[in-house]
């Protein structure tokens, strides 16, 4: 019917919503209280009137600069590159206290994610005009993670600035026996003297 | 941060949507340009305002009563039962032109489906006070579909009208033996005089 199917199509431009989902979504609304409508309806503005990007590290943040581009205790020679502000979350929660950089993904042309679509000429920009001494990427060992450095280190190289990636290898708790090739093959290599 | 975090609950209270999925949502909200937030807003609001229940079937419908229970071509003596709105468009396609009752759902316990949720009551108070000679159950046949149609006929039996139910059976273009045992068997009872 005409109003279910016209918030059943806005339901389907939503990422992993199909047809299925998007037509039992524009039900459930239907079902809901209008002061549950209201609600929703006044948590999205919030989120389009509040949340901004950081314009020096492009992660999502309530002011710009963001807290921690704005903190003069970090150190502002190291420079965390991520693909999301999920991994700065990650990271964060170690003993790393320098700056980040936020790319927005990671290289697939297959899905069209092509270096323009990043923030990479932001990052060789700031490596340029910067004094930073070293740029870690803390990116998902994948396909694409491994692609993106590859791609971005090529960049960067020449600049005079240390580059560096995340450790692979076992993780934590971790049986040998278990873990697949790849992360063995990889923890071999990235043995360490004792 | 914030205001994600209180739109991602509201998401996560939607049908089939996770944690993972109400966070991915939200930034999705948080890309979105404004006009189409307004839209979907409006499409909400709109679902809100227009939809409604029709008082006699219980069928979603813009008026009430809808326009197949204000249809006079129909025939009121025939009643098909349907647990939700969709079967009742998958029937109406058939050459089925009497009425309809919408269930809301089928009986399922270990959900809190009981029959006080279902509107079972209006059904057989709609019996017990019409003329109608047939009660037709177009349900699925499930488990829950079953126990419903074994509930409900039971309170029917004796208030003299005919009771019937969708048949069971090979689908068209199905191949006797990839078909199921249970479909194979129910076809084999259903079979019919040429």
């Amino acid at each position: 019917m005409g109003p279910l199917d016209e918030l059943a199509k806005y339901f389907q431009k939503m990422p992993s919503v199909g047809a299925r989902l998007s037509a039992r979504l524009a039900f459930f609304i239907l079902g809901q209280p209008q002061n549950w409508i209201d609600g929703f309806v006044a948590a999205m503005q919030s989120v389009k009137k509040n949340v901004k990007y950081c314009t020096q590290c492009h992660d999502i943040t309530l002011r710009d600069p963001c807290d921690i581009c704005r903190d003069p205790a970090r150190d502002r020679g190291l420079l965390c590159v991520v693909a999301d502000p999920r991994d700065r979350l990650a990271i964060e929660k170690t003993e790393y206290r320098g700056l980040y950089h936020i790319l927005g993904g990671l290289l697939s042309p297959l899905d069209n994610i092509t270096p323009e679509v990043l923030r990479i000429e932001e990052l060789t920009e700031k490596i340029r005009k910067g004094s930073y001494r070293e740029v870690f990427f803390a990116i998902n060992p994948t396909v694409e993670g491994e692609a993106t450095i590859m791609y971005i280190s090529d960049l960067l190289k020449g600049l005079g600035v240390k580059l560096t990636r995340i450790a692979y290898g076992l993780p934590t708790g971790a049986n040998i026996d278990y873990a697949d090739e790849l992360t063995v093959s990889r923890a071999y290599q990235g043995r360490v003297e004792i």
